[in-house]
């Protein structure tokens, strides 16, 4: 990767319904959950600049968080959208044009380093890579009477995670049009007939949406200590 | 449910691979894993009677168990098969005739009463029924050359856990005639035509495969506690 420039989106401007409150500014361990990712950023050696993306409420909180923390690399700290993909449009915005541009959700605190670089090798394969692990259980096609209708393969199922990692033109290219709304940014990729290639995540980088979650991660974090 | 007879089977006869050794005896809390797996049914009124199934090397430390534990309502331990599937199909040889079988995965000590008793409840509407979870990450199907093929809509999707409530006979036929490999019961059942019905399931009813799984559940257990 030596002389391609990595740029980072941090996407933490979820409303956190299901947590009733602002998940990524939950302490977690000795610092909130979003210092948590955002300081794997900070410390991946390949990564430029890291923009932040936050809720309107939240901007002047990441601002105080960036300065006690003191980040080095994070640029900018903004505003988000509607939906997850509308806040990864307004993190692009501030995004320098750079060769590679990793999006992580600021809710998966116990994202490393390591694992950005793992994707970071694996997106040069096609363009764009998710971290990912196998699925554990079987998985079900529910229909909207709560019937089963079809037990697809586990085999060939993977649970998605972030980081995900894309060439900064193939991400660009994907956020000029209008598309439906997604789950992931690997999907609007897919959408254009683009290959998204899989590495490995961890079962531990779990994402906070509910309060369990979080004290989920606190053992997690504690273990890893 | 006022006079059907409800059996259940605890299926414990998993090599434990991935987690090197009996993971069903290592200790949680006070007592081994097993252990609060089988509390849950022996507590759970409408359940009469219980078939543990083992690996052969540990029948005797689950007779040792059951004295240990005062269990009143385990009829039988038995030896499992190489799969899963043989494992159930020696336990439907100990469990008497019932009006609905009860399958658990010994594995997944956090169950409680109250999630059985749903069970039972939900199969009610088509004489199958499994516990479940909406799934939280985005799946994708991956090939085999590691790279996306689709990623299914989410809002379909749930993670089947166990416990699995059948009526007894439906689960005799299943098991009567010979299936490919499958990763739960139910599949057995869809296979036939039988509609299978989602109850819930709890998203800490985790199935202990490896140790950081045993560490999870622990943790969790402290919480519940």
């Amino acid at each position: 990767l030596t002389g391609e420039r990595v740029g980072a989106i941090i996407v933490a401007a979820g409303a956190g319904e299901r947590f009733g409150g602002d998940k990524v500014f939950a302490p977690l361990g000795d610092r909130p959950v979003l210092a948590h990712a955002v300081a794997a950023f900070e410390r991946c050696a390949p990564v430029a600049e890291i923009v932040v993306v936050l809720g309107e409420a939240n901007v002047e909180r990441g601002r105080a968080l960036a300065r006690a923390m003191g980040w080095v690399k994070t640029v900018a700290l903004c505003t988000g959208g509607a939906r997850r993909q509308d806040s990864v449009r307004e993190g692009l915005k501030r995004l320098s044009t750079c060769a590679w541009t990793v999006i992580h959700d600021g809710a998966r605190p116990l994202v490393t380093a390591e694992m950005i670089e793992r994707g970071l090798a694996a997106a040069r394969r096609t363009g764009a890579a998710t971290a990912a692990v196998p699925v554990k259980d079987t998985i079900k096609v529910v229909g909207p009477d709560g019937l089963v209708v079809e037990t697809p393969d586990r085999a060939a199922l993977w649970q998605a995670q972030t980081p995900q990692v894309f060439r900064h033109d193939f991400l660009l290219a994907a956020y000029r049009e209008t598309a439906p709304t997604v789950t992931d940014d690997a999907a609007l990729l897919e959408r254009r007939g683009i290959a998204v290639a899989v590495f490995a995540g961890a079962y531990e980088n779990v994402k906070i949406t509910t309060h369990e979650d979080l004290a989920l991660a606190a053992c997690l974090l504690r273990q890893r200590g």
